[in-house]
């Protein structure tokens, strides 16, 4: 379940996917997808384009009265701008060659796809790869991700974000935010991550928040960009998703897979990550205890990030990503003109400076997305009624274990 | 192509692996695999299983006379000793009960997959999880890799690796490195990676081993383990494996899968990784430039990775990966009794405490397999002759571009 | 390449279709996707539906001035009744109930997924499974089907099909009629197909086309439906396709799966099919040649229908498929109400009476599409010219052999 | 769950099979899967290969004490003539060249992967091409069937065949046996396959036996060879396997991919077949009743043979499939050398002349593999205990429904 397929270019006139398979009688509230757009298009140091698009979700399949059929659903989200490129981008017809041309795009910009997907592919206009190397792909993601949000939702499954840096502009990480702040419940989770949604920056604190847009507005002037570290916070997952029994079950390395492939990510660490390679094994591992009411194991330590084996531990799964700044600058690169041969500029495209923020929320998609596929794998089920029925004889099978 | 499974326990009577589809025509080294088995079973800090295994590669089809026939290849790694364990981890009979109740592992081991294996699959001997959670199953992997390796040599792709922390010692990434000892063609390349493989630590200098050495022993004298980073680098890799143009097509989203399910690996990063979410655009994006003498596009610097886009930008490719200590340590970790429920300490099987050289070799042959995949999907081919005309004809296209 | 996922509801607003991987400079002229749609609607037998339909496609992405980027291709069919059915069929809105209630299917028809289907998904209205098994979604998937023959006539492949059973009126199958009129070039073949096209049951000769068409209306008088056989022919594939060495390589395993998921397909046969399972071996094998003017190897007979050991041999390619007849009779059948579980009868939903027509068009777009994924794996390549450059390099390995 | 991959040549040391992913705490009886192998290698018409060989399954990983773990399973059949092919067919040495060129085939055989494979796979001698497309490999599959069919039987799923024509002799297919017969009960029916067990061609009744074993003999005479026909049926099956949402869920469909991918098989139908194309719709479709003590709609005609919108109905799946007559004849057919492209005869390799008995075999295994495929997709679980508990759980569902 929740294979799904992304298409659209930047400047086309919609992104669309189709998710293949979904449970029957999931209740998808729109709203809930269109405030996830809306989230995505936020943040301080985005461009001017995120005010013409409002992004707004159409659904064409798979739902009806709004609960899901258990058939294909399609999406799209309209190009409001394409009136202005219709004749550039035009998909079945001659378009204006004045336009096309004045458009074309023959100097790859560094840090993009531009020059090995214009030579991979055979392109001599590289607008034919960035249009659709573009992180505008990541609204559709996010949409799908919605509604893998909605179906976790149903188990409790809740998934949270945060910017723990922009540029040389730290602040802590999760399990550290955790020990200072003495969180313990999920109310004072959901708190936390409330705050943080005040944040144009989505950081912990104004004093960060402050710094951070302080950082990002010095770098605009300078007509640089700037990259930074998201993280993601997932509660309520049950023990035993993925599996350590062949490398490709294993649910760390589903998750890097698509959550790597976010664009500009470049690189991913699970629970206390690389600086784990630098510690003693009595300080990294998460000693076992069990709680006789609860009739659960449970730890008191996470550097595991909530992974052990492959497998989900039934702790918070905590997941931290490196941005690059965005290679789109106002002060432009060295390249090359693909004509001549010659040096040139690399070609502005209008652009944000700082898209962490747009990332974290992203990256809690494509997280929701993983999560979801993985557990319709291991509960089965066609319906959410079949489903819950697995998932709560499970809980009794783990509570007797 | 290079589509695999791996199969067996750690004290089983083998570990077997099938690679589904292979070309035909590729001359196939036994010594070659047989030394890339080797170089995993050294390093300073492996336990004393490393003696009594000595890895051999048995084939037996997929083959013949040294070369492949296009059908799939099967092959195992006998563990020399089964007949120690042969009345315990018994097959398919009843095995001898005393020892199987002596050798049961009641008390999950923190840092492994013990405790989230054996709630999710109900066992209640533990031993049934980590007889396959086991790194053992690495040496498999190790093999279908050299595979993977032969193919990639028929296209002039070398991969290298070494060892860049144990601990709280580090010692200069690949990009450094190059700076400072100003390598620039593949044969100085060569010679520092045989200077790697002479140290047991597989680290690039005299005084940076005799470092790592030290740290491993005192913690191993201490009773604790200790992990470290490692380093892939891969020369020779064409421009366009991988693609833009979805999310699962990425090549690093194809690597990073398959590299963080190497055992006790928590992250991943390519090229200057965690590092450019703290760096300015301007100081991060690889100029591009154009060699008329080569007419090749190329790079001066190389903070990608030799990733664009999801792309290989025909630069070298260099992965980064954290490995966390052993969890298995001869001062025990606080856990609890699967019967009683009661506190207890967790099992002690023999153990290396420090692996980090070995995973190094690991993430070389992975990094191998996935690269030989992403290599034969673009080129096609049923045959080693008709991949060469295939590549061929590419490399062309490309000088024209 | 060629991955797609489908979607939609008979009666939604459109069905949707994304191709996920295309090889890009793939001119795709929309007309003849156009053309290939009105031809699936065509035929004696099919219902009013038809008149209303007049499908067209909508491309939205993966092209730009009629040629593919190599990203995804997003495409849809407006459901030009949809203002009739969108207080029914509602995508996210509450509709109008009493509409609902009046449109409700409760009495599941034999021969439909309507039972099973409902009793899966659990829906108490079993709209909410014919709406997507409904053959409606042929239409996109014709669609899907026409790019892959854009794609397919790059190499001279070309597809044709013909109905060789209407109920018990039946007629020779390929075989036989090359056998009856000595057709031997590829004019000829065109020829007879174009002829084909003029009969409104798609039969080679006017005297059969009369008699089926005398035998649907009979049907249709007396308030029943009927079946036939359609067979599908495949010039001008290249020896080589599929694979013997893996069971899920082979390519008639891949053209069964897709094509006996064409609604109301209950078998396949390729060749000689069933026949042959009545022969001696020595009248079964097609006895091999060599020309030596063209170098390359020949069968003077096709029994196997251009598939040996699961590879393509180079002959044409013959596959024949039965089609049961449409289960929504004006005579209703005897089924159950799934409140009151008293007997009832099915419900009707307005309908063709004869579809093999239909089903013959539909069955050549998924021959192309497998062919097409199963073409593009063999050859590799990104662009249409680096795929022209590897097939070639092929087809003079073969001349040489 | 059920993901194979098989391995091996025809005269290789072992064929050999891993299965990627099973649940835990699954019994597999030894015995019962040499049993398998058993009648996989009776049937008349086998030739001498079959004594030589005496199939026993070794399994190497994946179980303990005989019962599953939930890692990978390995196994594998040795080659008890491997002494004598040693020096041919050696994997990694230098063999006896002469001896290679003794077994060398230059003249590929009609109806053998030969022509195809060798030109493909660039393979000067066919030997590399028939080692792997041999029919040996169902062994090995059989074997993976086997372990499938321990997994459904926990679900009371059971898997029957039986051969309904060798040649031109033909014998009444199930639908009509179980007319003929009144056979009602699961009782009557294992009776009935009981009998079928006896008879050496897997005929129905001791007529047919005689008429076949005659019909064989005589093709055998005559240096000739025969196929025909075996049908399998499955009892027990749940309602709700497979899909109609999307073409590749269809339940027919993934039968058909891997059971037309026997060797020699060249064509498959479900139910009625290609005899529904026939009949009109009143006389097709199963009509549905309900049963108010057992609480479950049924059927009391069978034509759609278990399946209805790709998805099974609950009643019993019903699928035939024709085998074509092996190739390899005595009188040997016209072929071209390979090296003179001179007329020649077709190589004759020691051979079976009819193994349709054989298929039957096979074909139930490959049955079991796809439903216990399906069946475990469907129902989630990673132990028997808790698959058990989500069938049972949605079989409460059903009745409520």
């Amino acid at each position: 379940m929740f294979d799904y397929i992304t298409a659209g270019e930047s400047h086309g006139p919609e992104i669309t996917a189709i998710i293949k398979d979904l449970p029957a009688g999931l209740k998808i509230n729109i709203d809930n997808i269109n405030k996830q757009l809306k989230r995505r298009q936020q943040g301080h140091g985005r461009g001017g384009r995120m005010d013409i698009e409002k992004d707004r979700i159409n659904i064409t399949s798979g739902l009806r009265e709004g609960i899901t059929l258990g058939s294909p659903l399609a999406m799209n989200i309209k190009n409001k701008d394409w009136a202005n490129w219709e004749d550039i981008m035009t998909v079945t017809n001659k378009g204006d060659q004045n336009k096309i041309k004045a458009k074309r795009v023959a100097e790859p910009r560094p840090g993009h796809a531009d020059l090995p997907g214009g030579i991979k592919f055979n392109h001599s206009d590289l607008r034919n790869v960035l249009e659709r190397a573009s992180a505008r792909e990541t609204a559709i993601r996010t949409a799908v991700g919605s509604i893998a949000r909605e179906f976790l939702a149903n188990f409790e499954v809740e998934i949270f974000s945060h910017v723990t840096g922009i540029g040389t502009v730290k602040s802590p990480n999760w399990l550290a935010i955790k020990e200072q702040k003495n969180i313990t419940s999920i109310k004072e989770i959901r708190e936390y991550f409330n705050q943080v949604e005040q944040s144009p920056v989505r950081a912990g604190s104004k004093e960060t928040t402050a710094k951070m847009i302080e950082l990002i507005d010095k770098w605009k002037e300078a007509g640089d960009s700037v990259g930074g570290i998201c993280e993601v916070i997932v509660t309520g997952l049950p023990l035993g998703l993925g599996s350590h029994t062949h490398h490709d079950l294993k649910l760390e390395g589903q998750l890097a897979a698509e959550l790597i492939a976010i664009q500009a990510i470049k690189g991913i660490e699970f629970g206390g990550g690389f600086k784990l390679a630098e510690k003693p094994g009595s300080q990294v591992h998460d000693e076992i205890f069990y709680d006789n009411d609860k009739k659960k194991f449970y730890r008191k330590s996470n550097n595991s990030g909530g992974l052990e084996g492959g497998i989900s531990t039934g702790e918070e799964l905590i997941v931290r990503l490196p941005m690059k700044p965005i290679p789109t600058l106002s002060q432009p690169l060295k390249t090359v003109n693909l004509d001549s041969k010659e040096p040139a500029e690399a070609a502005k495209e209008r652009s944000d400076n700082c898209a962490v923020p747009s990332a974290s929320i992203v990256a809690e998609a494509v997280t929701a997305i993983v999560l979801a596929k993985s557990f319709s794998n291991k509960f089965g089920g066609d319906s959410i009624k079949e489903i819950k029925n697995n998932y709560n004889s499970y809980l009794k099978q783990i509570e007797n274990y």
